[in-house]
């Protein structure tokens, strides 16, 4: 079989570019409307997309008088997104900082029932200081904060285990319902965290639901390698890609795993016209519509670089680009800034579209020319679709884009797996309490 | 206005029978499967019930040997549930004693939105021995859950009314989305919490949904008295019933609350039947299905009473009823038993229809005739329904004691309210942060 694309939309709002909700294509009153994200998912589908995936975060970040923030909890909207569609895997982002495993393992087992196989846990640690402060806690230092991560996988995967696929017996007539000898306590004792299990919902339909990750840091690609099996990762440039691609890909051998037991997908944000100056022309209005303090803040909460508006038409001064913990973002912009010699109010627009990851403006075949090109070099598996404006550059991408990277082969015409799992070319795990002899369920 | 009924459908697996699962008229397959869930909403909507609600715990309890044990979390239900339905109130049973204040404000708010206020919270505090093992903690003592349960209210409600109702501007030519003034930090320090806030979710439709309970100890009850809008209760008798209704409605005054601010809804479990002999079939075949082991566990369960088989043919022996915190279920247990002469294995089948709440066993205008006289005599506001099997119980109920009560004036033909605390007949609270100058949004 040939190698093909995969495709997961990244869902965030009206768009994800910062202006998005001013833009004449959007309707930012539909924020906190099912409805919208519901359309989102749907247009995700008729692409034959393999995900649609909501980022998340436990406080309200950004400065919301100036930008649509405050919308819905992911887990909560993907079962509404789940009872729509049919086929598009539903990624959530779950904290494992503020969260007890026992919880989360149990409602992705439940999307996982509800969604008929279709559940995807993107793991992430909290970094924000206003994180910590709605839970009543310092912020916890990074490897600690990885320390925990690490533990939380272990419980909640034995979680998941700890039903076997063939524990459910229903022999109605004999009043047996289940072999409890196929249901085990996890009796957890670690670290961090003591659980007994085991858990209250049976296996889910994937054994586990799939597993994100978007970490950067050295210790974000060290948990990606042991647990991970889809990366989200920005990336501005082929060679910095490639470099990431193959570290990443590189650690995985010694956690006994093979390279295609994990897939990189970089970022990128797409500006889709049906001709060059199309998409530019839309590039254009959402830059006219950035409103410079925005932008500044933003910086600020990506790189740590406090500036003000007089600075917005000199250079990026000079800053360390040390890479402690979770900086590694300030690296990649702080670069960006230097390669391209960019104003600050330059470097603000350039971030304004995808927060660090990649713009591409053009026509479809022009993205899809990048998108191969990335894909061919040892760069991605496919990518992690950024519309700048949704839903219409989640459309545009769809119906522009996505025919052009079937017509070279590139891409599904139709599903081919019944599950997330299935659809990522990853194979089911059994579960770890199963007797060697016996046959996994399908 | 003439006083009406409010119902509620308490949805469990294939039934609130402990043999449910094993009728004909089920299928406990569907357990995990959302389309069953579905559809029990759609027949709680399509008799204009106030709402449907799911119970839960944190931990697998029962034995899953003899039961369909085992199905999905509330919550993450619910918003499938949303999808598929236009009016019916979705409750939903989170405890405040495993949780974090800002995730529960936040889920339940994001629930509202994607209903378009229609969520509700069963509030519970997690007495069970095996939820702590699954939390790594000893189990906390009955007051310290209710105190901790009440300062989380209190945190959770401040969360809600973060933002106030006016608070998104959503000015696209001035760039200005929303009033930063109106979305407040809420600072709390506590002696179990400390939360910053705002909520990073907008106010939800209701203001705050629903708030429902359902303990019977003393602190259950105070604490009902003061925060909820429903109480769940299981009643035996008119007369206890009344005098729970006259307790309950008395405790309100001291905390500034109405009559009508708190609704009262005795569980009961309706068999129906066409003819009492059909109906009374019905609860003969389940009660053939039986399993005496399973039901003696149940009796433990609910009360601390330990039996072996030996014991089902003679009376329940002499115990305590001495209701120390949650073991108000024991007292009425004990009572019942007492009150009918029951043998164990009477009493085991008499409560493996509703763990204590009544069985009505006979023909719609039977049924109906024992809804009136409770409602009529200050024993209820309404009822929480929980039929013996499902779809079945709940679609009997709804094409047959329905149109009965409909015909008495008892309950309404159509929807009246927009939302669950519009059907439930009350206020939609205004933010404690707004002005009060400022006019509430509808």
């Amino acid at each position: 079989m040939t190698r093909k694309l995969h495709l997961n939309a990244f869902l965030m709002g009206v768009g994800h570019h910062e202006a998005a909700w001013r833009h004449p294509r959007t309707e930012p009153a539909r924020l906190t409307d099912v409805r919208h994200y519901q359309e989102l998912a749907r247009i995700a589908e008729r692409g034959t997309l393999d995900s649609v995936f909501l980022a998340d975060g436990v406080a309200l970040r950004g400065n919301v008088k100036h930008n649509a923030l405050g919308g819905l909890e992911p887990l909560t909207l993907l079962s509404a997104l789940a009872a729509v569609t049919d086929h598009i895997g539903l990624i959530a982002t779950v904290s494992t900082t503020y969260n007890e495993p026992f919880h989360v393992a149990r409602k992705f087992a439940s999307l996982d029932h509800i969604s008929g196989g279709r559940a995807g846990w993107n793991i992430v640690t909290s970094a924000g200081e206003a994180e910590a402060r709605n839970f009543g806690v310092e912020r916890p230092p990074h490897a600690a904060r990885y320390a925990r991560a690490s533990e939380f996988l272990e419980v909640v995967r034995k979680l998941w285990d700890s039903w076997e696929d063939d524990a459910i017996v229903r022999d109605r007539a004999g009043g047996l319902y289940a072999d409890t000898g196929k249901i085990h306590p996890i009796e957890h004792a670690g670290e961090h965290f003591a659980v007994g299990g085991p858990l209250n919902v049976s296996r889910p339909p994937q054994g586990h639901p799939l597993l994100v990750q978007a970490g950067s840091s050295e210790d974000g690609k060290e948990f990606a390698a042991r647990h991970a099996e889809a990366v989200f990762t920005a990336q501005q440039t082929l060679e910095e890609a490639q470099e990431f691609y193959t570290d990443l890909k590189g650690r995985l051998a010694a956690y006994g795993r093979r390279h295609d037991e994990l897939l990189v997908l970089p970022g990128i944000s797409p500006i889709t016209g049906s001709t060059e100056r199309e998409a530019l022309r839309l590039e254009k209005e959402l830059e006219d519509l950035l409103i410079p303090a925005y932008g500044l803040a933003q910086l600020a909460n990506m790189t740590g670089i406090e500036l003000t508006e007089d600075a917005l038409d000199g250079p990026l001064p000079d800053v360390s680009v040390e890479t402690e913990g979770a900086q590694s973002r300030r690296r990649l912009v702080v670069d960006l800034a230097r390669r391209e010699h960019l104003t600050v109010r330059q470097l603000i627009a350039r971030l304004a579209g995808g927060r660090g990851h990649r713009v591409l403006a053009g026509t479809p075949e022009q993205i899809a020319d990048q998108l191969q090109e990335w894909f061919f070099n040892g760069a991605a598996d496919g990518f992690n679709i950024m519309p700048p404006i949704l839903p219409g550059g989640l459309s545009d991408f769809v119906d522009h884009v996505v025919p052009e990277l079937r017509s070279r082969g590139l891409f599904r015409y139709e599903y081919e797996g019944r599950t997330l799992r299935g659809n990522y070319g990853l194979a089911r795990p059994r579960s770890r309490y199963a007797r060697p002899e016996a046959v996994v369920a399908g």
